[in-house]
């Protein structure tokens, strides 16, 4: 998988993204607001891997569009959230002002508010899609997104800030922060291509996978990394006392623990005849990201 | 409709809302802080109106729980992030500390996420509803707490803030700051109980109104009202220069404006032949609340 085809699709994913939100906001600030974190620089790997997992199984037209919106909202209003004052109180976020230095905290509070409740306005008002697959992918993402899934996360990821954690505990949190929301985009792509319910929790499982290996790759730049790649300062884990993997295991063991995810993923690939799919590639790169 | 009804109904409601809320969360922090929110004396107006509403319509079963549960919800969590301190600021409500306050702002901004997320996973996972009926109330409920609902009340509030406005800005913003979710619970319990298309958008007209009495009632009882039966300071609006109906129109003028809205509510539920229900006496009892 290459470079040119990830932007690509990303250009198309943007258009759709910003088509949504003008739909559903009024001019003003609080749309200028959602528009600026929803254009500020995403990989949107999460609706990549919604469409690359669907492509994978099915020849299909593509009836993921809005569920992918809708995960990249969830996804932008949780870093917009988690970047304010009373959370990690961050000024930057790839390279440019976070929401609430570039706005204000009020709006940025209410800007995370509105694409939080429009992730689900997207999917309920989808005339592609029957009402059986909207309330599936609602109660998926909700559940992916909420007190049992990534707000508890966030929620331990403050708990522990500033405290010794062992690699369990790191791996819940980042299986709630990150996995659960990865997880959704390959529930989510597997059902809608109309695979069957045993293979959707071999997807899942291989999402949460796929979301610890991003988050090991994550700690593994932030030792090992290009600061003019990755847009960011390398080492500020370390300046910032946070657990991470190369911390608690070094990072010879970081890497080991991260093949230890790729070969499991691997596995629940070839179970799902998915081992030669674009979604397989994706995984690859994903997994090696410089950035 | 007398206060014992009332209070009867507010604690079969209080019940259900915190068994939904033990469903969605784990132990912990978290559960604690959502759980305060919801249980700080809340009236419930909003799913009782969705009860009487239904109950005004047919003779069936109860089927609104969840979206009562999910409207409530959604109520509370704007309650928890307007009064953060980038907000509204606000260290007390109904006689107890904000959620802010109890816990701590990282914890009540999450809470509020959690609650949002929670209200859309409630009504999606009810098995008493339809997938239909689930993706109608999810439209509405989120189109009516999003940015061209609620939310952007939230935001012209804060705009306005400390500025003149007029009786038609003030409408507006309180038609979506209130009204909305006021509407929707009267769509909801029609819709629910099998009212026709032209009929749900009679309903939603009134709930407007409704919002609009309930709000300059709120206004009315910052001048004239008692404060040990509010539970909270009279005069705060004039304190916090907010703008009111009084202050625009006088209080004789206020109380003629909210007369207006009560012929339209008089007239919508004659239209519905809902005259003599009990929705028509609790929106009676509503518009001349005391606290």
């Amino acid at each position: 998988m290459d470079q040119q085809y990830i932007l690509e699709q990303k250009a198309w994913i943007d258009k759709e993204i910003y088509k949504g939100i003008e739909q559903a906001t009024s001019e003003g600030r609080l749309r200028d607001s959602i528009l600026y974190s929803m254009r500020a620089g995403g990989k949107r790997l999460r609706p990549l891997l919604m469409k690359n997992t669907f492509d994978s199984f099915t020849k299909k037209n593509a009836s993921y569009i809005s569920a992918a919106i809708a995960l990249e909202m969830i996804h932008t209003y949780s870093l917009i959230h988690d970047d304010l004052p009373a959370m990690d109180d961050d000024d930057t976020r790839r390279g440019m002002k976070t929401n609430h230095r570039e706005f204000d905290e009020a709006t940025a509070i209410l800007a995370g508010d509105s694409l939080l409740t429009m992730s689900f306005e997207t999917i309920s008002s989808d005339e592609n899609l029957s009402s059986e697959e909207k309330v599936f992918l609602i109660k998926e993402l909700s559940r992916a997104a909420g007190p049992r899934g990534m707000v508890s996360g966030q929620m331990w990821d403050m708990e522990y800030e500033n405290q010794e954690t062992d690699v369990d505990t790191l791996k819940t949190i980042h299986l709630n922060k990150t996995g659960r929301l990865i997880a959704f985009s390959m529930v989510a792509g597997g059902y809608l291509a109309g695979v069957g319910a045993k293979k959707i929790e071999k997807l899942r499982r291989a999402g949460e996978a796929v979301g610890l290996i991003f988050q090991i790759q994550d700690d593994i730049l932030d030792v090992t990394g290009d600061k003019d790649k990755l847009g960011k300062p390398v080492g500020s884990d370390e300046t910032n006392e946070k657990s991470t993997y190369p911390k608690l295991m070094g990072l010879e063991g970081a890497k080991q623990e991260k093949r230890k995810y790729e070969e499991e993923v691997d596995s629940l690939l070839k179970d799902l005849q998915a081992e030669n799919t674009p979604l397989a590639e994706l995984i690859a790169y994903m997994s090696q990201r410089e950035y």
